[in-house]
Parts: C-alpha cells; sequence; structure tokens
C-alpha cells in the first residue's frame, strides 16, 4: 500500500472531530505546566489530535534543549493517545533566525536581499532551518515572497525587495535552505500584502491580478516550484475578495493552474477577520466555511473558526464533508513528505551542534557583512584604524535596533546573555580611538543630549552617526519600535531628533560617515547631502556591528539596493518596474527616485567592456544571450554586482521600462577580468497579456547590462520573431556563468 | 428611408478617402488665414471633409461673432465642395466655461460639486453650453467624469471629486445641461484617469477594472445614461492595456455590455502613444491599427495615426475596411443625432444673447459662492462690514488665480477687458476699510514682501488671508501654475512663502481667516490650526471675488467636501470610500484625514430627527426607504446638505465601511423644519462581485443619515433577503422628496 492510499484509507475511518483537529493549531502554551510538557492540559486541549503545535520558542522561552525535549513528549503523546497516532507540525518563525532563545539572528530579508548572493541565501536559510529543526520543528512561517514596493508598509523589511526576478532568485533560495536542513517553508502571503493602499497592513493591493501575476506572484511560483509545500493567505483583499475567501486565487490559480499538492494556511486570525472586519461572512463559523470551501486548509494561530464550529457545519450539513476530506488529506499528505511518520522526533544530538558556539555566527556576520550598501562615499572610507573616530546616535550602541521583526529579542550568547553586536563595541575594537555619545533615541526623549555628541565630533578626525529605526520586536513588542509588523509610517524621515544631531556633527566640519540602521527604506536626501559617506546597513542582526566595523574598515561589501531609495513619500510608488509615462517631473521636486534599484558603490572601480547579445533574431521560443567582461581595474579587490535588465516592446500589453532578468555577484582581486554569460530563455519574459494567458510575444527586446536599474554599460537588441509562444512557465532570471577572461 | 439607411448607403457609397477624413480632425488654425476662414487652405488640408474642427475659440482668438461667422464659412466649404457635404463638428473645451475669447468662467468642476446641487450643476452646463452652440460648437470636451481620488494629480480641480455617487449624480447632470443648450457632452477619461500611481499624470490606476467598475466607472454610465454620446478613452493602461488599445474596455464592456452607440475619441495624440511611448505598436500606423480594432472613432487633437497612414492601411490590407465602416457610421450617425445635417450653422442672433451683459455673470455668482466650504469658523465669520480688514496673500488681487485648468486666460468683459472679480476688489466695494499687501506669491519670489502684510495685520480688526495654488491655464501656460493638467504634485503643502505669511499675520494678535484658492485638496493641518477660519473656495471664476465676499460677510455658501482633505501627502490615498482595515494609526500620525468628505460648516445650526428607515426587511430587488426631519435652529437662513450612507454586509466581495448613496441640498430659514425622504432601490447597492457581474447579494445593509462620511445623525437597518438579485443597472443615488414637517 502506498503512502497516498494509506492516508486515504485514513481519512475515511477518522471522525470529523479527528479530521477537523487537523485543520487546527494549538499554542505551545496551553500544552505546558512550569515550562514541562502536561498530558493533562494536552487531553483537555487536543484530545483529538492536532495539526500544528505553534510559537515553540517565543512562548515556551525554553532554551533549544529543554524544548527538544517537550516537543519529543508532545510528539510522543500524540503518538500514543491521539486517535492514529497522527504527528503535529511543530513550528515557529524565523524570518531573521529561529525565534527562540539562543537562535541566531541575522539579516532581515532586505538585508538578504541586498547581498543580490544566492549561494548565502541558501546557506543562512539551512543554518536557521537547523536550529529549528535541533528544538524539533519540521516547519516555519518563512520566508516571506511579497515584493516591498510600499516602503511605508512595515513590513518592508522582511521582503526581499521590489523586484520580482531577485526575489524569485532569492525565495527560490531560501526555499532550498530550509529544505536542505529538513523544514517545510511557508511562502507568505499570497498574494499583494506587500503593496497595501496607503501602506497601512492589511490594505487592498494597488494593482490587479493580472498586474501582479506579472510581478508579486512571480516569487511565490518561484518557491512553489523550488519545492515549498505550504502557502500562507494575506490578509488582504484582491480585486475586492479577501484572500482567505477567495477561491479565484487559492484554488483555481494556486491548485488548478500551478499544480500546487501543499496546504494552505490562514494568516492569523485571518479567517476570523472575514466576519469580524471584512463583513463577507455573519459569523466565524460561515468564515470557516467560506475559508475551506476557497482553498484554506490549515487554520492559525489557533483553532478558533475551524475546530467544533466546522465539526457543527458538517454535522449540519452547511458543509460539504468532502471540503474536510480534501485538507486533512492535503495536511496528512504534507506530513507524510516532511517525515513526520517516520521522524517526528528532535535528534538530542543536533541541538548541542546546531546551538553550539560558533554555530552560527561566522555565517551571521559574513552575511550581515555582505548585506550593506554603500550609497555615497566621497573618499572617507575606508576608515583608518589609527583615525580618532567619534561613533554617535541612536543605533550605534543599541543591541536591539540591530535585529529586525519576529527576531526573538532575548537573543543570547552561549553563556546566557545578549550576544549581538554593536558599530560601538566593534569599532572600539578595531580603531584605537572611539569616543562615543548616543546623542538622541530614535525618538525623541527626554534623555537626548546633542550637545554631548557635537562635542565629540568636533574634536575626532570623523564622525561614524548610525540613524534610523528600531524594529517592532515580537517578544518584546513595545511602543518604542518604528518598523516591522502594524508599524506603518506616513513619513519616511529620521525620525526623532536624528537630523537635528546630523547637522550638529556635520557642522563642526568634521566629516561624517552615515550608518543607516533601519528596516524601511528612508526618504532622506537632506542626510545623504549633507554626510561624506552613506551606508545601509538594513537590520544586520547579532553580528551585525562587526560586520559595519569590517565594511567601514575597508572590506567591500558587494550589497547593492533591493528597492529603490525614494526622494520623498509623495512621489511613492517609487519602484523602478513601471509603465512607461513620461509627464516629467512633479512641480517642485524631481520624479526619480533619490537612488535606484541595484544601486551600490564599491572600493573597487570595475569596467564593463565587449557587451554583445545574440542572436539577431530569436523565436518566442528560443533563447538569448548576452555576454560581456567585467574588469576590477582599482588596485584592491572588491564584489561587483553585474545586472542584466530588458526592455520588450511590441507586445499587447505595456512593459516596464527596465525589468531585470539576470545578475551575478563576482569578487575580483585588483586587476582581475572575467566573462560572465548570460543565457536566457525567450520564456522569462512572457506576460500575461490580455488575455490573462502567459505568453511570449514577438517584438523588440533590448538587453542592456547595468550597474544599477539606470546606470547602463552596455546595449543590444533582439528581435523575437514568430508567433506568440505560451509557455509553461516563466524562468524569472537568466542561467550564468563566469570565466576569466 | 430613414436616417440610418441613409447612413448606410452613404458609407457603402464613399471612397477609402473620404470615410477616413469623417475619423479625423482639424485644429481650426489650419483652415485660417489672417483670422478668416481661407478656403484655399481649406482645399488643401481638408479635400476629402473632416470629421472634427477643433480648438475653435482658443486658436482662432476670435470673439464670439467673427467665430461664428468663420464657423458658418468653415461648414458651408463643407457642404458645398468636400463630398457628401458632411458638416463636421465644431468643438471647444468647456471645462469652467466656453474657453474663448468673452467666454464666461464658472467654478472649476470640483467647485461645482461642492455645491451637492444638482439643478445648479445642470444649469451652469446649459449656459456653458449656450456659449458653445452661439459660436457654432455642437460638441465639447466635458464633463470629466473621473474620480478624484489622487489629490497629488494635477487634474483633480477638473473632476466632480472622489465619490462615484455624487460624481455620477453631477456628471449626468451636466451631460443633460449640455443636451439642454444643444451641445454633445464628452464622458472623459475612459477609464481610470483618475487615479494614477504617483499622482502621476498618465500613471496605471491604482486599482483593477473589477474594483473600478464600483467606483470610476459608475459616472460614466450615468453620463451615457444621461445621453452623452461621446467618451473619451484616458491615457493610461488598465489591467497593463492601454484604454486606447483596449478592447474589451472600449468595445466589449462599452458597447456590448452598456450598449453605448455614439463615438469614442482618442485624447490628445493618445493614439500615437501607443507607438511612441507604451511601445504596443512599432509605429503609427500600427497604432492607428489597433486603436480603430479596440474601439477608438475619432482621433485627437489632429490627423495623425488614422488618415492617410489608415487609408494605406486599409489599401494593404492590414486593416478591414468594416472597422473604418463601424466608425464613420457611428460618427455618422451622431452628426445626424446632433442635428448636424438639419441644422449646421450658428445663430447670429444667439451670439449676442450668449455673451451678452450679464448673461451668465449672475449665475457664475451663484455658483460660485455655494460651491464654498466653510471647513471651520470659529465665530470670526461672517465679518462686520464696519470692521478694518488687512487682505493679503497671492490669491487675493490675482484675477487669473481664479480660474481653473482649460479656461481661457484672455477672459474679457463686455467692454472687451478682462473682468475676473478678485477678493480684494469685493471685499473693498462692501467693506469700510479694507488694506491690502499681497505679501508673496504662489511661489517664492523676489517681490515677497511679507513685513508689509504684517504691520497691516497689526493694524486691522481681522485678516482675510487668500492662499493657495495657482491652475495652470490652456493658453497662457506657463511655468507658474501648480495645478492643471501635468502639473503633479508630490507635497501638499502650501507653496512658497504662503505658510510664512501666515505665521506672521497671525503672530500679530488679529484673528485670521484664510481663503483656500486652490484646484487641488491640499494637507494643512498647520494652516488649519493657526487660522480662526478657513474656507475653501477652490477655483471659483469670474466671479470669484464676489462670491468670497458674499460668503465672507454672511452668505451661508452651503457647500460641502466633494473629497477627503488629507492631513499629510503620506497617507494617500485618504478618500473615505475604503475598504475595512482595522490596523489603526501611523507609527507617527492619524490615519484618518483632516476633513472628512462630506464636511462643510454653516452659518445656522440643524437638528436632525425622527430618522427611520423601512422596511425591517427588503427583497434583493426591493426598494429601501429612509426619512428624517431636519430643522435650522438658528436665529437665521442657512442651507444644509444631508447625506445618507450605506454599509453594505454579507456579500461575497468587501464593501467599503460607508458608501454615499443619498443626498439633498435644502436651504432652510430660521427654524424652518423639513421632511426628507429618500427611496432606494436595492438595486443601488449592486456591485460587481467575485463573478464580475452587478449583483445585490442578501446581506444586512445598515442606512445612516450624516453630516459628512464621518458625523452620523442616525441610523437604522435594513436585512436584504432573497435571492441574489443581478439588476440591469445601478441607479447611483436615491431619489430624494421634500416636504415641510
Amino acid at each position: 500500500m502506498t503512502a497516498a492510499t494509506y492516508m486515504g484509507r485514513l481519512v475515511d475511518e477518522m471522525s470529523p472531530e479527528t479530521k477537523v483537529a487537523q485543520l487546527g493549531t494549538v499554542r505551545i502554551g496551553s500544552l505546558l505546566e512550569d515550562g514541562r510538557f502536561s498530558p493533562e492540559r494536552a487531553r483537555e486541549e487536543i484530545p483529538h489530535g492536532i495539526g500544528r503545535v505553534t510559537r515553540v520558542g517565543r512562548e515556551s522561552g525554553l532554551p533549544p534543549e529543554a524544548l527538544a525535549g517537550v516537543v519529543a513528549d508532545i510528539q510522543s503523546f500524540l503518538r500514543t493517545e491521539t486517535p492514529y497516532g497522527v504527528p503535529a507540525f511543530v513550528r515557529e518563525e524565523s524570518l531573521c533566525g529561529y525565534a527562540g532563545r539562543r537562535g541566531a539572528v541575522v539579516p532581515q530579508a532586505i538585508g538578504m536581499a541586498s547581498t543580490w548572493d544566492t549561494p548565502l541565501v541558501r546557506e543562512v536559510a539551512a543554518a536557521v532551518g537547523e536550529q529549528l529543526r535541533a528544538v524539533g520543528c519540521q516547519l516555519t512561517l518563512s520566508p516571506v515572497a511579497d515584493l516591498g514596493v510600499e516602503p511605508r508598509w512595515g513590513r518592508t523589511e522582511e521582503t526581499f525587495g521590489e523586484d520580482p526576478a531577485l526575489a524569485a532568485a532569492l525565495t527560490e533560495r531560501a526555499v532550498a535552505g530550509f529544505l536542505d536542513a529538513g523544514v517545510e517553508p511557508t511562502l507568505k502571503h499570497f498574494v499583494g500584502h506587500g503593496r497595501p493602499a496607503g501602506g497601512r497592513n492589511r490594505g487592498r493591493p494597488t494593482a490587479s491580478l493580472r498586474e501582479m501575476r506579472d510581478a508579486d506572484l512571480i516569487p511565490f511560483r518561484a518557491g512553489i516550484d523550488a519545492g515549498a509545500s505550504s502557502v500562507m493567505a494575506a490578509y488582504n483583499t484582491v480585486d475586492g475578495v479577501p484572500c482567505h475567501a477567495n477561491h479565484r486565487l487559492l484554488t483555481d490559480l494556486l491548485r488548478e493552474e500551478w499544480g500546487f499538492t501543499g496546504t494552505v494556511v490562514s494568516d492569523g486570525r485571518g479567517i476570523e477577520l472575514l466576519a469580524t472586519e471584512y463583513g463577507v461572512a455573519p459569523d466565524k463559523r460561515t468564515a470557516g466555511v467560506l475559508a475551506l470551501s476557497a482553498g484554506v486548509d490549515v487554520e492559525l494561530p489557533e483553532t478558533e473558526c475551524f475546530g467544533d464550529r466546522l465539526v457543527a457545519a458538517v454535522s449540519d450539513g452547511d458543509v460539504d464533508e468532502s471540503l474536510v476530506d480534501r485538507a486533512v488529506r492535503r495536511h496528512l499528505w504534507q506530513k507524510v513528505r516532511a517525515g513526520l511518520f517516520t521522524d517526528p522526533l528532535p535528534d538530542p544530538g543536533a541541538t548541542a551542534e546546531a546551538f553550539g558556539p560558533n554555530s552560527v555566527r561566522p555565517l551571521a556576520r559574513r552575511a550581515a557583512r555582505r548585506s550593506q550598501v554603500i550609497l555615497t562615499n566621497d573618499g572617507v572610507l575606508p576608515l583608518a584604524p589609527d583615525a580618532a573616530v567619534a561613533v554617535v546616535g541612536p543605533n550605534a550602541d543599541a543591541p536591539r535596533n540591530m535585529l529586525g521583526n519576529y527576531s526573538y529579542a532575548g537573543a543570547e550568547g552561549d553563556d546566557g546573555h545578549i550576544a549581538v553586536s554593536t558599530p560601538r563595541e566593534s569599532l572600539s575594537e578595531r580603531i584605537s580611538t572611539v569616543e562615543y555619545a548616543r546623542g538622541c533615541g530614535v525618538r525623541e526623549g527626554p534623555t537626548d543630549d546633542i550637545d554631548e555628541a557635537v562635542a565629540l565630533a568636533a574634536d575626532a578626525d570623523v564622525v561614524v552617526a548610525c540613524l534610523g529605526g528600531q524594529s517592532g520586536i515580537d517578544v518584546e513588542r513595545d511602543s518604542s519600535g518604528t518598523t516591522g509588523e502594524g508599524l506603518d509610517r506616513a513619513t519616511l524621515g529620521l525620525p526623532g531628533r536624528q537630523s537635528e544631531l546630523l547637522d550638529g556633527v556635520a557642522s563642526t566640519g568634521t566629516p561624517v560617515v552615515v550608518v543607516l540602521v533601519s528596516g524601511r527604506p528612508l526618504a532622506v536626501p537632506e542626510t545623504v547631502e549633507r554626510a561624506n559617506a552613506v551606508v545601509a546597513a538594513w537590520l544586520p542582526g547579532q553580528e551585525g556591528g562587526s560586520a559595519i566595523a569590517d565594511v567601514l574598515l575597508g572590506t567591500d561589501p558587494g550589497g547593492r539596493l533591493p528597492v529603490s531609495l525614494p526622494r520623498s513619500v509623495g512621489q511613492l510608488p517609487s519602484h523602478y518596474r513601471q509603465s512607461p509615462v513620461s509627464t516629467g517631473e512633479y512641480v517642485f521636486s524631481r520624479a526619480e527616485p533619490l537612488f535606484p534599484f541595484g544601486h551600490g558603490e564599491s572600493y573597487a572601480e570595475f569596467v564593463y567592456d565587449d557587451f554583445a547579445v545574440a542572436p539577431e533574431s530569436a523565436a518566442t521560443d528560443g533563447t538569448l544571450t548576452a555576454s560581456l567582461a567585467v574588469e576590477n581595474v582599482a588596485p584592491r579587490s572588491g564584489t561587483e554586482v553585474v545586472q542584466l535588465y530588458a526592455r520588450h516592446r511590441g507586445g499587447r500589453s505595456v512593459r516596464p521600462d527596465r525589468e531585470l532578468v539576470g545578475f551575478r555577484r563576482v569578487s575580483l582581486g585588483s586587476h582581475d577580468r572575467v566573462q560572465i554569460d548570460f543565457t536566457l530563455p525567450a520564456a522569462a519574459l512572457a506576460t500575461y497579456g490580455p488575455a490573462d494567458r502567459l505568453v511570449v510575444e514577438p517584438g523588440t527586446v533590448e538587453l542592456a547590462v547595468a550597474r544599477s536599474a539606470v546606470d547602463l554599460r552596455g546595449r543590444g537588441t533582439v528581435e523575437l520573431v514568430g508567433d506568440p509562444h505560451a509557455p509553461e512557465d516563466r524562468p524569472p532570471v537568466a542561467e550564468t556563468a563566469v570565466r576569466s577572461a
């Protein structure tokens, strides 16, 4: 008997209560008593078994070894004391590391995206996955596959940026990394969460589903193709219908068109909102039926609209039991594939290894280093180790401000204490003279003392001002956060008195390096104007301080912007991938963003030549190639991100001015020269035309190699000829090969 | 033989050149020599006849009598010297009055919308139509049926505001008014021009076609139902396809679904843009074929992609001649219905009457008066006629700043001189002591002298500060405009040094009344904070000064906001009709707009009671009623706009928190009390559900009577029961009846 047959028979035998239990979720807190698993509570809470156990790291507060033991107890309980002995998916968040005690905190996603380093993204996801797996989690609510096209939105930091091709390539690698570690990733939030009206969390997306098919949906498809078996529905509506009740989206598109066979999980309380907020269901029970019918299989964060209400709806004939069976089969089948029936228990040995000294720290530092983007540098960087440096600003010595949303604020080192490096700390270790003054908080506060910072600046050779925001952090969420979930902004400047602090230190005449520690793309033209160098460090995680010091002292980070940085909040949307609109500037300001997508300076200098595209004309189902040589002409090594953009004209629907279709990060020693070959199937240029069907249309394709979306270094043209071609799928980016030239 | 049969035969007989000529347009300038009609030039320019002759007022620069003569000459030429003698549609703009010499300038559309006065809108359109008709125009490019939901967009002033029900009711009356005068209105811009991404003209709409069906499309449908025979395609894309090439929009929806039988005209160069900007056509000729095939019948502003290029495309077999025939039939049939074959020539007598002394002036003043919205008033208004008043600000004595976009900047009085009243002028006539200092320009400039204005303020009893923007004006468009077509903004504050001026005069302690003369909704919380009263006067037209004086001296204007006024540009979109999103405020600011849609203070005071809705439950194809009594409890007369909002819950798609479904403007003497009865077909609550089909769904409808979208004065509930009902059409607003109570 195959596993599938077995599952089919199992579902036939299960009682409605037992089946519905598989669609539900319990928070680990409900099963604990004094930090230990309580069989009594479990018998009361999950008598019919349970689909998933959640928030295990954050809510238990247990160190890894103890948590692994509790998880083993829970799974044993389920195996022995519930009908059919079905193990649960145990899960925790991992947006920027396993969100539990001693979990490593890596750079938040927008920083990972800034690396443009696909192998690194996989490696980091695998390392995080090892920690998850070691505490017994086989599933996580990561990665975020949303596009970050709305900087006002607090969750922009959780995205891989604004570009579908870059986000797809990285989503694919994050999925692969989690799977490497035996953890099922969850792609979220399906779909449109990342372009909410007004930047307000849960706002409706400001694009149609057809437009989102050519953008927001691409990373989801890539993640599914890479093996993700879990998708989370988004809070928002699409075309006026909440995603949690959107059959067209969750069933017609995701299942029937894409062939997705995993499970769809609700966002936290997303099913209830159908009744309580959106008014498309009169009550929670109807909301549950509506969501199940549309294609939601599992409820989060706990059982509320499914559970007893769904059992009653089945028994009253308000929903066909086959819809319950469908969801249960999907969930059981997902458990089979994830190995829960064969290998449900955490390996005690793995815990020590995954959380051991230096398990993730060097990788976290490497990632944090590569995630930094040098926005401007007039030569003040790199710093000399013998300079007298004044380190100022609210993010210079604030460990928690290094960390992203959903990280575990109690991040501890091996000795049980917080182990987050700060710029002040790390610079002090490596530069002979470092003085520190906070100057002001992220927000204005009674302890702000700008004069002190200005006095230090006046006596220093150079000022390092660590400015920016602070991410709301899940466990200790407080009112001080300025980015993160639910922390949307209507302004994009530096909060509090930070601009005043910068004015003050800059007015001394001492050169100023600004390090922006921020989850959100800020609009800070005056800051850039005033500083001698600006580095976007995003939310670099526990090794943030060390990595910032590495970069300020001369390691070429290689980071490039995964989002356009706007000039002002009033010019949004500022993302680069827009249709041509040649109506010029605003009355009082320019329409272009302050820094374009893909931008980043290097300590080295790169020259591009021999750019060639081929063939002159290709079939719509053919292949295009582009090649170039790139040489580091600087007397030092450095890292370049070579970008390939397409402009497709002649189809029936309007294409963006430029679309990223390939990229390659290369590190080159002084005077190294390499050739890079891009191989781009024409299918990568497919679009959802007026017929709402993926198609490659004949026309003219201009390919350009570039250092950013606007800094083009070579162009060539290919004519796409023949009939329109409808490919099965659309590879998001070109294959690349690098050879010495 | 019926006219239709005749037209059919005519088209069968016509040569391709003659047919295509009917789809083209010529600017009147091409037919003139020294301000007179030139048969020689006409023989060269329009040998095969012509569809339309345009820009007759602006480009000829002729006074009405002379222009009427030229138009008669052109029509005679067409009748006698071109094949089949087909007369042309002669047209001019009329967004806020006939755009030619001596044309009356009425309030710009956003001001007309602020009146919420449907008979007045019709009366004004008819009066403008009389002037158009008198110079020989039988067609005009007005009204704008776009929703104004994006204050950054320069053309917001041309709209009837953000609400589809209000805009539909007013569009319907504007259409009726033009038709009363024998002028064919043109509904523009189909569709989505009013919600462009980034507020940039031509930007893609930030909503899907399905969402726009429940909003942006409603005024267009209402205008067509009211008899409009002309629709202009919008520059933007919808779902990625330019409207000018959008068969789904222009043919499937407009023609087949709605039954529209008139003509679709391109926006100026809108067809060319398919090739030059959007890249969906390789060249102009293909662009013409694409547009014609999608459903564009007539090209603007002159013949470029149709004409010879289209003739060649027909002769080369690149387009089926039947598509040309289709467009020609539509255009000829529209000419028949408009009476061009029976009555093509202007009536010389009409010119003198339409442009005679006092022809439109009293109406323009009444409209301008009613268009004003008292945003706040701490009691400083009305002004006492014996007060010493300091009038300051860039819009206090600047005639052209009173006028809207597309008005004729050379507006002349009966004596040939400009006849635009300004606040300074009008207040000086009616208040004994008025001193004036400009203080500063709309933009900062070398003649700004804030000190002078502050000195005046210090000595005055009250300051009237006329602040705001300046509309770009078609004929004399210059770089100083801050609103109007192509004048989009990324900020919404007062330009230049106006805030400084206000600070200065307010700091004297003299009470300050701010009059905002502005086409764009501004975000000016500090201005409101600082002023003792704020009046939004929009762009009030040639009688603006008189009307502002009327209101400041005590005439209750009755104006109510047709748009929400945002608190900041960063909270956009701020329109009220959004889906519920209960995620609270922004990190540093509130999410609610500064003033809600429907808001406006009165010099009187109104009390609502006896609000009742019926029946308790109604069928989905039934009728709902609401009634209330409203009483003016003040010792003076005043005008109230009673508003009825619905909240529909229980359908499959998400409805806005509140939707305007009825309104009634009533003027009440002191202690007058009236009963208002609203009769609302359930069909008015229909929405385009997931099936993309207009449907009234069962559920709960809360009806609320209100003084704005947030100031509710009574609520009641009706259950809609039965099966979903698919009505033929959706009436935008309830019928109302007023009787004494």
